[in-house]
């Protein structure tokens, strides 16, 4: 398999991010274009999540992906290597977070022939991402069960900024005090729309649901 | 039980924080006051791996606390109540990390008589904090199985300013794809001289170790 390629994100030069994020929303809904900003913690199972999501929905949208990471290009692999769609790795040299410009040096270096859905996998972060528009339709955010259910309560913005909380790795609610319904509570504390889907990336349990909701928001983004 | 105090954290003035960490940590030697900067991802077990440890070292050394979070004081109230010791919560109002000034906020705001050890609680993040010097004695870090033993190659430089690392929630090892072995490979390749050790803090297992580490460090400290 070819390797992938690796983008070294440039520092922005522009001083109001959310004109250029708005700016760049305008032009993908021209071009019906949907993109997705999708963030978590280190370790919440984005890239997983991401495999069985694509899995499910690659024969009826064509998807990109742009996986940001400060070093490393394991992740951009992985997902061209299970999904055959096409990835790309953005390295941001140590940065916390994109923004929309930034955004765009990812896309402009993505092959964007027939893409329905870009996918945009953000720095394992839940505080500096919440922060910055990235231009993208919306934005999701995986909470997995290992990190406990109060995240809401520490990392507010995270929260109020998302429309959808994926809870992933319910496999392992056993083993956690994990209390799926304070949960949902605290996400509407933060952002009273937010949809709460809980899914199993290992499994696919779940996964669907995710799909479902991806397939829907980039039809009725194209109208 | 009393309120725990809520120190609201101001932005640095101050143009070079190496400089201003580099005097911190001279003051502190003078005092003898041994500071420990404890980071990781949200989630992780930080609080709980704090409980555990001080009730092992309190009657050995009188250990103070501050939680940094960006809300919320929920973690302090948690240390106050299970451990008896003096515990303040910094809300750093959004900002991802703190710095030696923002350090100094907490450390004036703290009741210092006779206080040995002071472990600061840093903001849940892999990023920003490891950017920068808190004025600490130590850089320790929390690596919790399920976020993956891969960690130390997406987050290259939290793992090189780091002297330890306590990898938690060993009990929950056969339910996730952690590799121990490979894991403290990583961590090595990042810090050669890092120490990694092993703990629950659920049930305890590894943490008199990591209580051990902490009295030598403190004894030669005051040295």
């Amino acid at each position: 398999m070819d390797e992938v390629k690796v983008i070294e994100i440039k520092k922005s030069v522009f001083a109001d991010n959310d004109i250029d994020a708005g700016n760049l929303r305008k032009e993908l809904k021209e071009k019906g274009v949907y993109l997705l900003n999708l963030m978590s913690s280190p370790g919440s199972g984005k890239t997983t999540t991401l495999i069985r999501t694509i899995n499910l929905i690659k024969d009826k949208l064509r998807v990109a992906v742009m996986e940001a990471d400060i070093d490393s290009d394991v992740d951009a692999v992985k997902i061209r290597e299970a999904t055959g769609i096409e990835s790309i790795q953005l390295h941001t040299g140590g940065m916390c977070h994109l923004d929309a410009e930034m955004t765009r040096q990812g896309l402009d270096n993505l092959p964007m022939e027939g893409v329905d859905l870009v996918i945009l996998e953000n720095v394992g972060n839940l505080v500096c991402p919440a922060e910055f528009d990235t231009g993208s339709c919306r934005n999701a955010m995986i909470l997995s069960v290992p990190e406990g259910d109060d995240k809401p309560l520490k990392y507010p913005l995270m929260f109020s900024v998302c429309d959808l909380v994926l809870v992933n790795k319910t496999d392992v609610m056993p083993y956690f005090d994990f209390d799926l319904e304070k949960c949902t509570g605290y996400v509407r504390m933060r952002n009273p729309k937010a949809r709460v889907i809980p899914i199993c990336a290992k499994t696919g349990e779940g996964v669907d649901a995710f799909a479902d909701w991806l397939l829907t928001e980039v039809e009725n983004w194209k109208k």
